[in-house]
């Protein structure tokens, strides 16, 4: 850590800081440079808060040499991460998860039928959501505990391990047969929430904020590694910009060679939230896979409004199938 | 509402779209564009999903045209929303919130005694954090359920009302004796708390989400009105933007006028959250109350690390009164 | 187009602007809804000014139906356009451009020793900086002139045409001899050079602005197209956004998807002034082309700093070689 | 300026590195931590290319500590510029820029109205445009040279100087008796430009980019001093966010006084194209007046579309009587 001093920095002030600094158990280089003193910080800096530092009147700028994630960091974890999902599915190293299914959960025959066709296609995870986060109280918030049950019936039918997303940290409970938990972009820093995940022994897949920066991901989930569950699958699912008029979110697929060096967690993409337009989903997930996810989180729907769409924001499982069979051809041409 | 055809919508699927429209209660309105045909929806839309619309395969745009708010819209409430902190202490309606206190509570005397000083310079309303959220799992996390005993006692001996953060839905019994609960930036779309809120009759102090647009703050709040509870406080905090080489975020005062036009709701600012620099308190704080906000939340600390710093990223007591006295005479001048 | 009109407008003045839109040429179709009345305007609204349209008081909001471009509107021209760049080289329409070279011409040699090196690995056009927009007055600003001398040289000896960008719209006699004018971020809205540029019959090569919107991307090919110049090839080159720790720029990859729906002319991507690093070029090129982009545009260096660098920002052309090879085998794929 | 090596980084390279910079006239301090070299770069590190330095394969980091602008820096001209606008208009220091007038001179009556209308308020200098940078080519883009002698007829009967933008650096013959050359959001990175009028002596306005840096703003100031015209007002007019549905661009108004701790040149702020939005522009005039802005632009209009508005993007003259007079008021507050 390198903490750059102001032009007017007392002796007096300078020599307070450093002393403080060394009761912390650091090391203190001082490079006394033409404008300024950079004093450089040697040890386990993690720990070092680096708001309350930069708060102080003599310091001009703090800035981190090493990352202040360490459980997530390649640098001390060099070896891929394999999350196991189930005794034949697991993401990561190698092993691609490719998780299909509708957006949300909404009748038995629905997410039956579904599953047995993304299946079919090449999936290897049925997502489903049975709690929804809605911007707005009046829309429709999902079959809550029912769609759960919904989704282990789909399960039971087709063998396919399923993943749904948590929104309430009360209702943890519900989610003991879940076999991946999924924490939305909306609670990436619901920090209570991550350390009772932590607490589990579950997959979690975790989704980058919606405005969320690359280290905000990984500190969220240090969060879930630090309080004991090593499980967790990161997942790039566009940012907020300021273009918004062709797209929901931008796709930010630079996220996932970055987080490739940064972190030995498995990195997948859910291209359908992020574009929100079925007719971009397949190039943005045939660019993820080519950029090297670990995996995708695709949305397919059969039916939306009783045969008024066949080509909705949710991929058909006609589309799916297209797709799918692209996806696994791109991956072989990779080898 | 407006929801706009794709040139190829076949008459059959358009029929059925606006029959199955008119069913969910809504009236349409035809208009046979060169190059679209575009629908009018007439009647209660707010209860429309505008994203399952969208989806459908026949449908090019929608928009709306009323808002989707209506409790906190001020359309249908033209007055101000007062909002009654205790018997002295309200905010909106041209009663202005002065809220100021440090980031975290540290122990007894600090609170106390910055207690003492703001109120001496005009604060109405003491902050401090008991639950902070921090990005990093190794940062102080606040000092929780004493913090919040340390804030009571600091009320006891200034006569202060106080705010504190919730972070943790199960921690809401904590906050009874509190006098106005803060929802912070990262739990701005945590619904199942906004829900849980909306159910006590306490003043709610709404932080807009990190990168959380205007919309968004007024859905949130809508939560919680919707629960049941109408005393809610807005409050701007800055939103995340590519310009973070000066300032932390990007404080957006032009969301004071915009949600004044908006909604009935009374708005403040906290510039300390918003800029991360004290320097830059004082006159954000001034351009504040210029543009017409209800109050404003500002950090307060007497030593930051042991008479290390005198202009931290918190205000000094002093610094404090003389921006006070400034605010003050400022509001003087617009009458 | 649609207008919205305020709820509080008077029928003389919306008579008055109804009025008014007639002669501008334009039909007028009004639906009186609940709490608003809404006009479609039907004609040619492409020259409309909407910001005008958007100040008047009676004036809501208001929307366009019909995109604002015609000239490069797929709608009216569904054919891929396929920009000759030589006899042998064009892009677009399946034709792949594997636009290679350093960032700036620096000497002769080096330029020479590059192109080498590209073309054998498939590049089939040649990049070089001669004049270069530099954020600081105190940065090297290129060769200029003599940049484009020693680029014909590299086409004279290699047969590669040649592609480098204009900043002055009074140096443009000196690209008379270039294959391709590239347009830069800065200057993708200065209007001027636009126009100028679309009285050639050049290739041209438009990059996305800076923080610039599709739309807007578009609305400049417009003006080049307008003045007369059909030869068009966009560049996606990365927006600015808030993550900006690890990439320079964000890659928006869905622009591929989105333009190729929009327009008719050619999308090529360049990710190595987007991501920054040399690290990140080979995964996000990969994505870019699995994404349906008719061209790469890749900064490749021999040795920027006397062997001091053998993996810096460009390439070096061992490393293009690799990269080649996997792009084209990744297209053979595809098919 | 700080630069940290990779943890991998050889003995033999890094020592290479260091001759370099050596020979570049700089002192390097070596400060070995542990996980990482850091070099301290002392001396003029201004003109030190930051990416190049970035680029090289044993670098993991460069940060400056040392801002690169120098002309522009009130570190080393402590005392605020005073830009000299006429015998007896001149901004900064304490003297207070009203600059107001139409968007679009568009005729000899209404921009001699307009000028004798806000004259009479209190404004000091008349804005109009004469030439306009338009999205579209199809909108209309101002009188050209017609609307600078329009403008030059109204400073004969009122007395005000003028200002209007300047978009081709071949028209800057027609800007020979202009009192300020305006130079738009999407010039401020037109570099040829900027030297060219930096060659001039006139004072020039130069406007943030339309998502411009606060830097990157200094830094265009910077090559208009380095030519030689020191007479540079900066202009904050909005940035481009993910906050678009209600405002056109997000006003930063925290750049006022990050710009005066920064620079020494005069910083003035133009609410009426930020917000897009006439309701919004006295809150914002008065919010940056109280923030410390030397300066406001205001647009002000008489009549946009034949009596139909009275209320539009532009104030009308009424309505910037009754802004003056507050603003005027507010700033004898503050003293």
């Amino acid at each position: 850590m390198i903490a750059i001093l102001k032009q007017n920095a007392s002796p007096e002030r300078t020599q307070m800081l450093i002393d403080w600094l060394k009761r912390q158990g650091l090391g203190v280089h001082v490079s006394q440079g033409e404008f300024s003193t950079v004093l450089g910080l040697i040890g386990d800096t993690s720990k070092v808060d680096i708001d309350m530092l930069t708060s102080l009147d003599i310091i001009e700028k703090v800035m981190r040499v090493s990352e202040p994630f360490k459980a997530v960091n390649r640098k001390f974890h060099p070896d891929d991460t394999v999350v196991k999902v189930n005794d034949s599915v697991s993401i990561g190293g190698g092993h691609f998860g490719m998780i299909a299914g509708p957006c949300s959960v909404e009748c038995c025959e629905q997410i039956v039928y579904v599953a047995q066709r993304v299946k079919a296609a090449g999936a290897n995870i049925l997502r489903g959501g049975a709690f929804k986060p809605r911007t707005s109280p009046y829309d429709f918030q999902g079959l809550g505990a029912e769609g759960i049950e919904l989704l282990k019936e789909a399960r039971k039918q087709t063998g396919l391990p399923i993943i749904t997303e948590i929104m309430d940290i009360r209702s943890i409970e519900l989610f003991e047969d879940v076999d991946v938990i999924q924490v939305g972009a909306r609670n990436t820093q619901n920090f209570d929430l991550l350390r009772e995940l932590g607490k589990t022994n579950k997959p979690i897949l975790l989704k980058r904020g919606l405005a969320g920066t690359i280290k905000e991901l990984l500190m969220s989930a240090e969060y879930i590694i630090a309080s004991g569950n090593e499980n967790v699958i990161l997942c790039e699912r566009g940012i907020r910009t300021y273009e918004s008029a062709y797209t929901r979110n931008t796709l930010d697929l630079s996220a996932v060679p970055v987080l490739k060096e940064l972190t030995h967690l498995p990195v997948v993409v859910d291209p359908s939230h992020a574009t929100g337009r079925a007719s971009l989903v397949p190039s943005m997930a045939m660019a993820a896979a080519a950029a090297g996810a670990d995996g995708l989180m695709i949305e397919v729907h059969n039916d939306p409004i009783h045969a008024l769409s066949d080509g909705a924001q949710s991929l058909t499982p006609d589309a799916f199938d297209d797709l799918a069979r692209r996806v696994f051809k791109l991956r072989e041409a990779l080898v």
